[in-house]
């Protein structure tokens, strides 16, 4: 744990980001929501956020994976959080293996940040701790569990992240 | 990090809890949030809450605060979390210190709970991860930042918590 | 103005009454959100809610119109609030031309009531106080205004509604 | 029903406009929260606001309801909404009969509009509705009913408003 050690925020899109736009009856990613969740929970630890792209996490591609992965490694800071939707989360996790030394943590949300029920907060709140508090590697934060990146599958029937024994 | 060992969340009252009532036109601590802000948070990771007091922090007595280690040193789970009052929440760290083999994480609110622009999801998320992702100690968390437990304090003036050397 | 009047709201869906689903990665209309918003509206007047349907106004046919038109008909309250969505809310109105001494009042939402920031009580409320205070007739409640609800129409470019002058 | 005619929206304070001070443990009036409000509910119908004061209704003196019934006579507008606290509403109500060719609606809240669950949009929604639909006159918007503004009381032990005979 070491206090002031800043931490590098990536978002990606999912449904963290959707918003709904009426003219088109429908729901499309946007800005992220995060720089106004950080404010609004009073974050005063250093922090930069940095926009990779505003996808679907079902839309990501290998060329997308591949520039988070560059954009992990690249980065000054050892710890990062990544808002990354939440169908292909565990995969990306796999793809980020191998990087040494750095505190890395995917997160995201089942219900868009912009309503009033959503586990948005809660969910960066605990990638904003696990950086923080866990040794280097890879973790997923969701439902309330750190779970580790590279045992963990979201459970479509259920709705929720499950950790996987192989 | 072990993904199914369950948490203990105590609550003692503090802002986060905070309610306001037209007939008395002032703010009372009551029943507390956390049980639906789990719940909105979709939190599948098992948990246990206990109800200790629901006290302003700067009410707790050495009665009160002997009873919140007492509820700690018995747990049967080893991760715990503390919702507590901000202006005495270091204090209260320092009364706990000397447990052994616990994860022990305070956390609160700057404002309540039930305010739409409020802290408490996102620190609550912290605590979560923190007690699950942390080595054995005592930790609070608080504006974005894991702080250990014995060198903090929350600094009035810029209403939020910093790291003390000594 | 009446005030122990009682009101009877119908709801036809629309996006007041959107939902977001993970599971299936897109937003559905759901049970109507007005009871929960009217309970926390604190509202002690008399009223009953029936839901009519859970549609997009975009997929309402001749037969749903016909619907409304009966049920309003047949109400035993003189006061009707209906909550419907925008894009054929003015069609509903016209259809409902030729119902003597009622004071009907149609209603949405320009985004979900789910949203933190969300158009719903604020345009609900309008609908409440204007079936109490306007004389019979139909009218509807948006973007602050009371609409003759004879003579207006959806801007979708503006995203807002407008008064037509034929 | 004149849709483009000019609304004047008056703030005197109450309840509806009460934040919390962390640093203070209290709460506090402050800058009323109606822009924002009408901001949400994606208001396009024109209107001015005017802050008078920032009190807790109870704390009124004859010289504030002076300064009310002055700002009321003066204004262009013949349609004008105020928000007030809710203890003395029937009181400045009273105060104000006998100004001519003006639609008075006076509204608050019984819990703050910085709460996720709080009266405020819809009471405010219902007063813009009123001073547009209702004959010349003073009215109440609360809990769902538009009360005639000179036979009405709050009953503080049910939290809500009735009624008066006389």
């Amino acid at each position: 744990m070491a206090g002031p050690s800043p931490i590098l925020v990536l978002t990606t899109g999912g449904t963290i980001d959707k918003q709904y736009f009426d003219a088109l009856s429908e729901y499309q990613i946007r800005e992220s929501t995060v720089a106004r969740l950080l404010e609004i929970a009073r974050v005063t630890h250093p922090f930069r956020t940095r926009e990779l792209m505003r996808k679907d996490s079902l839309e990501l591609t290998d060329e997308d994976r591949q520039m988070i992965r560059q954009a992990v490694a690249d980065a000054e800071e050892s710890r990062i959080v990544i808002t990354h939707g939440t169908d292909t989360m565990a995969q990306t996790a796999q793809d980020l293996s191998g990087i040494e030394g750095k505190t890395i943590v995917l997160t995201g949300a089942l219900a868009p940040a912009r309503f009033i029920e959503s586990d948005a907060a809660f969910n960066v709140g605990m990638a904003f701790a696990c950086c923080q508090a866990a040794q280097p590697g890879i973790y997923i934060t969701m439902n309330g569990s750190v779970f580790d990146g590279l045992h963990v599958a979201k459970d479509r029937e259920r709705g929720s992240f499950v950790t996987t024994t192989d």
